[in-house]
């Protein structure tokens, strides 16, 4: 699946994505790079709206379980998340969430194939001019259509 | 300040609430509810966005802190937030944040007033048809714009 194809479902899927106008600059299994305009995302500061901030953070942590996933029919929904702000964002944003190879992602795969359910935790770092301007941390569950 | 004022004032400097078609069900200095239907919060399961649950979560926190300060030039920003998504919500959602007197009110409107910042944590439930479907906790900073 390329970039515009998960940009295409993501608006369809999730119209939120396509009225903040949302778009997909990098996806593969590994890496997963959102990007938003600031303009529709501003608040009374003239910087990104901090629930802006935590929609793409959450589609990026989303976007990756969904790759890693790939091809596969299945629901992910969000369990918990956590966000820091640490500054403004003053214009366009993106969000970044990157695949490790860790235990934690082989037992959400096992669990996944297994039991048709699995549990991960994801990081995605909201960056704009090129520097971090919020942390996020999402935990997501995947359940398998045809255990379902 | 009446529903109305504050609905106004949200859309006009958080275009995305409009957006995403929140409304202001109730606002007090005690109590702010803020409404928002399903269609726009849409996702692939046909219930709520968990960004859009996040999104109305934060802004009802951020709208107690506003009416809190009513009358004051001020300006509120998010520091830090976590979230907890208990059910799916199959129709419009609310969120509400209630003010009780504590300790921590009175230390923020002090620092407020003395220092011109206060810091805050505040909790919003989000509910839909009767029954919470998430928690969330917000931490805001005030900041007193005759003193910066």
């Amino acid at each position: 699946m390329i970039g515009k194809e998960l940009e295409v479902y993501l608006h369809e899927q999730i119209p939120a994505s396509k009225l903040l106008g949302l778009g997909v600059k990098n996806c593969s299994q590994t890496n997963v790079e959102l990007i938003a305009p600031l303009e529709p995302n501003i608040n009374h500061k003239n910087t990104a709206f901090g629930g802006s901030l935590s929609v793409i953070a959450i589609l990026a942590g989303w976007s990756l379980v969904y790759m890693r996933l790939n091809g596969i029919r299945n629901e992910i929904v969000i369990q918990e998340s956590s966000m820091t702000y640490l500054k403004p964002a003053n214009g366009s944003f993106t969000a970044t969430s990157l695949y490790e190879e860790s235990t934690d992602w082989s037992k959400f795969h096992r669990s996944f194939t297994k039991r048709g359910r699995g549990r991960i935790k994801v990081k995605s770092n909201v960056l704009c001019g090129g520097e971090i301007v919020a942390t996020f941390q999402g935990t997501y569950v995947a359940f398998h259509k045809e255990f379902t």
